[in-house]
């Protein structure tokens, strides 16, 4: 079998190194071909020297990161992560990067007819229209990394779409899920980061706390898998093994379970269509774990969560905007100047002073997101 | 789209009436083409009423219903269970005969090789080496009904049958879960027919009060999936929610689940590959349900689960003789004439009476079936 040519963009972050620890799992089954990262030179410089990809992109730092590796005989060349995701010799795209830096390559990579294992969730969120219709043209075939998405994509394989009645999204319910709600105005970001269940990056770790992420995943699970968000519910599970749930029309319903490890949903996506054992990760054993709890989240706890399924159901420019605003002011508490409920304060304002566009472009997305970054510095500005 | 062409053999039984159910909850789909029945002959006339097959086959009774029916201008006429299951103009034959009355025609079924749906778990207990083996080569395909077969088979579709690592068959434990072991001796038959969580015919429900119904089950799953046993595991899970798991090579696993009611795997046999919104049942609401718990079941509380299990290892002639022994020791059971204890007694001592073939032919089978049967009938009377 010959080895599938991968992409991996946004390689030094979390689900970066986690599918490079992937790749490394199954020797000989995959090529990096090309590496992609923003700023921790230092380790895309180990990266490149294990790999040895024919391409790298590296941001500001690539003269200097080229000229240090060049002077050791590697062949790599320096490529914009557009022409590496659409790259002739690329089989399989790797999205791992954060926001919406993903967003231009995703599309190069769809318009190309790639297959892409999508870890930013941004890009759907943003701008699933046209993605979407994107890759039906192009036959490009999206793979879900997150663990909630790759749990439906999996409970989808061999069923018929059309039979799907409701999704059923699994929420942990973070670290504040006890937290009395008065009490959240005092939480530090070193709390936020403290998840119960999962190791993952800081951004989506605070907004696992919000719920916020939960929205997100509705509005990304609405376009990978075309179900209208009425049919999508958030679930609180706080044990973190089953990872998702698809009802069908007949009243059958399916889950996926594991522990909660970032690698296996990485390792489907890559492995796809079929499974192997690559990384070696501690098995599931329900009769050890012994019951699984499930629960309705509470809308008071969680603003965040109702925010961004309102955002999701206006739809356009609304969704933009809401991940734009959630990322900065979540830069902004992670750093102490905003406390943890201002991050909805923010959003709720943005959106409201939003004025929806209904079936943007992608430069009218990129328009709103902008808008919707600079409105959030303003309102942490104002606040200081 | 053309209808389906049945045959229900075993029609006036708790399956074969409730896969009726589903037939006229999907008008246009089906077409009874043949039905057959042993003792209630009565509600099988009513049947042949309603469905007008062509063929019925009616056990000791057939004359004096063909001729009741045959008066008021019916065409059904009188054919072998055999003649039924491999006719020419039958696409779909559901088994859902008990014991070892469905060996044959299953047998028959899949020589023509038709789609076979069983319900009649001890087909694949006595016989699966042979049944297995003419499915392959007639490329019958085997469609199972019970519901934690229904399951697996669920979780597999869409996926390698490579991939497998292990199966996992929940147990709801039945209603002598919480029991003290000394108290198992004064339990009566009316106690053990009370079920948790399933309606069901009355010798499965004694089944699942001595989980030699999961043991059955786990020898079924060997067969029908091709794991070896010592990939098969029992665990217990009281809510009948979460019907069985597999667990794949990659650490992944899959788990079926739906509010126990066995007209939704009878409907999936029926309408595979596609889903359809036939039967209607209350769906399934893990927000409402809240708790699903998991355990090791005892081997002390479920010697039969054990006995079972050790049948199904040994393999060859042991799990005809572990079906028939158990089948005629709950019918004594039911009848007061035996303690609940005994069957389990009466199943260790017959499988270690008995001389095992390690490839029996049919005629072999049901000769161990017959020597069971008459070994136990020996046993009661001895015990009166």
């Amino acid at each position: 079998m010959k080895p599938i040519r991968l992409a991996v963009l946004g390689s030094t972050g979390s689900i970066g190194r986690q599918t490079l620890e992937v790749v490394r799992s199954l020797p000989g089954r995959f090529n990096v071909i090309a590496l992609a990262a923003g700023g921790n030179v230092t380790l895309l410089e180990e990266q490149v020297r294990e790999f040895r990809p024919r391409y790298v992109c590296a941001g500001r730092e690539a003269d200097y990161l080229m000229d240090r590796v060049g002077t050791r005989g590697q062949a790599a060349r320096w490529a914009e992560m557009e022409e590496i995701a659409a790259h002739p010799d690329v089989d399989l795209v790797v999205v791992a990067t954060v926001g919406s830096a993903g967003l231009e390559p995703t599309l190069a990579a769809v318009r190309a007819g790639k297959a892409v294992a999508l870890a930013n969730k941004e890009v759907l969120v943003m701008a699933g229209h046209i993605i979407t219709a994107e890759a039906r043209r192009s036959r490009a075939e999206l793979r879900p990394i997150d663990s909630e998405h790759s749990a439906i994509w999996q409970c989808l394989w061999g069923e018929d779409r059309d039979s799907i009645e409701r999704i059923i999204i699994t929420a942990s319910g973070g670290p504040f899920r006890d937290t009395p709600l008065q009490e959240l105005a005092r939480v530090t970001a070193q709390e936020a980061l403290r998840h119960p269940n999962w190791q993952m990056g800081q951004k989506i770790t605070v907004d696992s706390a919000t719920l916020l992420n939960k929205g997100l995943e509705c509005i990304e699970a609405r376009w990978l898998f075309d179900v209208p968000l009425e049919r999508i519910d958030v679930i609180l599970h706080r044990e973190s093994i089953v990872h998702s749930l698809v009802e069908f029309c007949d009243g059958s319903l399916k889950a996926q379970l594991s522990i909660p490890d970032m690698r296996l949903p990485i390792q489907c996506a890559l492995t796809y269509p079929g499974r192997l054992p690559g990384v070696s990760v501690p098995r599931l054993d329900l009769k050890l774990i012994g019951t699984l709890t499930f629960g309705k989240p509470d809308t008071k706890q969680y603003p965040c969560l109702v925010l961004a399924l309102e955002a999701g159901r206006r739809g356009g420019s609304c969704p933009a905007v809401l991940a734009a605003a959630d990322e900065i002011a979540v830069q902004h508490f992670l750093a102490g100047h905003i406390r943890f409920p201002d991050i909805a304060h923010i959003v709720s304002d943005a959106l409201n002073s939003h004025r929806p566009l209904a079936n943007p472009s992608l430069d009218e997305v990129l328009h709103a997101d902008a808008w919707a970054r600079s409105y959030t510095e303003d309102w942490v500005k104002a606040k200081a």
